[in-house]
């Protein structure tokens, strides 16, 4: 039986300038995670969501992180933790998002002041934080504000996890929620998080996949410091050039990853997997608007996605110890690290996965007789992602796009990471889905981050109705 | 008939704790081209020395040189030009040194304060600027008043061209050099250079050639901006990609350059070449101990000495516009920009030599048949310079040598380049000879630079006795 949304959906429409205005009070505090200098508002934006919270009636924690690893001098913000509604009959659903953003500036090429959302002649709403997290935490709270005063009841319980340090590694989030998993997140039978995007501007999606990432150090030494190219060039052996010669292996133009063991670890398409892709709405144009250019692998849609979505990139990301500025300078550096990573996929394994790099690199290396030394190790690891769409939490989910926007969603993987969703899902056992609501032009990390008001006020709408399809959807 | 300098030596032995004050005056002028706030200071050296000079009774002009490039705000600081002695029937000696100074703080590792002269234990004289270049070029005042004081007239006419920006690229001296060249110059009949050093720590040597360097710039372009690798890895054309694999085809582990047309152009060894090889007092240890390593592309000495000073050599410096900060980031660069330089030596064309480097870089870049853009080009470029070692001035210098320090100095040349050598030859059209005064450990550019006090007191009866040799050597 599909329920009842229509009071719920007219008292969103009603109070959409209310809405806004909770929005534009949320982007006027500058909670940049990455700066000291603007902890102090990381803190006041949690404890605004922490007073709006229990003005909306909710059970609400303010829990401590400590202080933060490499700053001791600095504290963590706090992670909201609230509870709306503990009514055993009900399933509870737990949604989680961030309350901290990017760093803006004005100087940085913004058409508008960052931290004053602007609406433009489009109905763009412009700010930091706008798209990236704050409408979607917001969206949460409007959705239960809306149920309220529409009279309807709310049709599930709502935990809520909202962290102020997304944006700086998440620190100190993953113990929280491993620890919390049996605890205080032991009742959610599924998990949303709202916090990625559309894969175009028209038609909405579901996530669910993502890739993992393992990055990569190859450090070449050999002198005792750096060297003057003059005096010491047709003398000694250069790491620089050890480097560039061992990197120069790795990958090739077109983006074929050169290293024996990889390719072998992604697991084959499948039919149903193939079907999904042809459905999915996406322009090859859009992506060269988005790049700034033509220069793309392949010339057709479904490679290009699977290029994402479903096999391993390898990116070479820059050299570390080298002469980077402007101009000219004839030094032989002393020590040069290369830093690449590779994006994972299933079935790959991490440890496997580094095994395959270090044998490659260390051959490599050897190949070119060279004096220096060379190191090969990986800074940091984290696993794909990929959930079941056929399980109910997406069910309810696609119902809700369907009933909210009148479209079937795209089913869609990201290219990128976000490594809390496989702690959500380790640490609750549950099924993650990632419901977005912003567009792929909303320039989450860029200047003039901006949400459209469709976006903001129908996202509000497909929270709610998600939340009551959740509700009633049948175990699959 | 060997001249009388037993009188002018024992006086410079006299006169040495003088000597060494005037050093210390000079040391603590930190006189840093290179640090706008240090550009007073700067010019007070410049005056400081005109007013030494002059109460040496030499003629003194500042000359001006406008403001500097790129730095409007900031003038340049005044050239010294001296003239001591203007007798026709003596020949006359052009000599070059600089008053400025490499930027140094205590901080950066200095055992002392390096603006204060120190002489430690081991006789070692410790001060930024003690060998590169005040204690040389306050030998030639020395040496002027050394004579005075012995009552032995001075056996040349010296003119002095001493600047106030070598540590910063020479900014305004070439176009004075080339306007002056048959004007306050017109009268030189050879030139001498202090400002290098020997190539070990026992061994004088006079120094007959420079490589020269072009240096030049790879530049890959694509995409618009740069790019997150979780979103477009598998996607995109990456420069970064194209750029490495670019530059490994530049030169290989030992140092052999794979451009066709660079080693053609050398020109072949000479038996007599040969010869000044094997008598050239050089350790590997020492190499290694500079080195920090023993990271060397050879094993012997005369395969290394010919690597430095008579094989081009090509060295990759860096990349500009990757990630190049400690740590991880996950980003695709949307333009990168690789720096190397070769290394030129006789006979090499510079034009000729572009031409190869072009030629080579756009085949490589061709065959990796990428969508990205490439550029290749000079940064700028500057020619070797080779002067013939039997002229009547190297003579001169080999003989002050032999009487000064009972040793025939080595015959050597430089791996890196002072282009202000071409530009003195080229405007006067006369021999240049490069006179070391310190050795290869006194540190020109780093922490803790030095001048031993024997090199300096017996380097002022070294250029005191060039002179006297200079004055009766028979033209060659």
């Amino acid at each position: 039986m599909a329920p009842q949304l229509d009071g719920f959906f007219s008292q969103v429409d009603s109070l959409s300038d209310h809405f806004i205005e909770r929005l534009r009070k949320a982007v006027a505090i500058p909670s940049i995670s990455a700066e000291e200098a603007r902890r102090p508002d990381v803190v006041r934006m949690g404890n605004f969501l922490a007073d709006e919270l229990k003005a909306l009636g909710a059970e609400v924690e303010l829990r401590e992180l400590g202080k933060q690893p490499h700053k001791e001098h600095l504290d963590l913000p706090p992670v909201v933790l609230a509870r709306y509604g503990n009514d055993k009959s009900k399933r509870t659903i737990l949604v989680y998002g961030h309350y901290d953003v990017q760093p803006a500036d004005l100087s940085d090429g913004w058409n508008t002041k960052p931290f004053e959302l602007t609406i433009d002649e489009k109905d763009r709403m412009l700010g930091r934080g706008s798209t990236d997290d704050k409408g979607p935490v917001l969206g949460w709270l409007n959705a239960i504000e809306a149920h309220q005063k529409a009279g309807v009841d709310f049709p599930v319980n709502l935990l809520m996890c909202f962290e102020g340090m997304e944006e700086y590694g998440s620190e100190g989030l993953e113990d929280l929620i491993n620890a919390e998993g049996k605890k205080y997140f032991a009742d959610a039978d599924a998990v949303c998080i709202s916090d990625n995007y559309w894969l175009g501007t028209e038609k909405p999606c579901l996530t669910y996949g993502l890739r993992g990432c393992n990055y990569y150090s190859i450090e070449v030494s050999g002198p005792g410091a750096d060297l003057h190219s003059g005096v010491f060039g047709g003398t000694a052996q250069e790491p620089m050039t050890d480097l560039v010669r061992t990197m120069a292996t790795l990958v090739d133009t077109n983006g074929k990853i050169q290293i024996p063991g990889i390719m072998e670890q992604v697991a084959p398409i499948t039919a149903d997997e193939e079907t999904l892709y042809d459905e999915i709405s996406f322009e090859m144009e859009t992506l060269h608007e988005a790049l700034g250019s033509k220069t793309t692998i392949f010339e057709d849609k479904k490679l290009t996605l699977m290029g994402r979505w479903r096999y391993p990139s390898l990116s070479i990301h820059g050299v570390e110890g080298g002469f980077s500025a402007p101009g000219a300078k004839t030094v032989i550096p002393a020590k040069v690290i290369g830093k690449f990573s590779i994006r994972t996929v299933p079935d790959m394994d991490i440890d496997k996965t580094n095994e395959c790099v270090y044998k490659y690199v260390n051959e490599q290396f050897a190949k070119l007789g060279s004096k220096n030394t060379m190191k090969v190790f990986a800074q940091h690891t984290g696993k794909w992602w990929v959930a079941s769409p056929s399980h109910w939490n997406f069910n309810a989910a696609s119902k809700a796009v369907e009933r909210v926007w009148n479209v079937k969603p795209d089913f869609t993987r990201e290219g990128g990471s976000i490594p809390i969703t496989i702690t959500f899902e380790e640490a609750t056992g549950k099924n993650v889905l990632l419901l977005p609501m912003g567009s792929s032009t909303d320039g989450a990390h860029s200047i003039n981050e901006k949400l459209d008001k469709r976006n903001y006020i129908e996202g509000i709408k497909l929270l709610g109705a998600y939340l009551h399809y959740a509700a009633e959807e049948p175990t699959s």
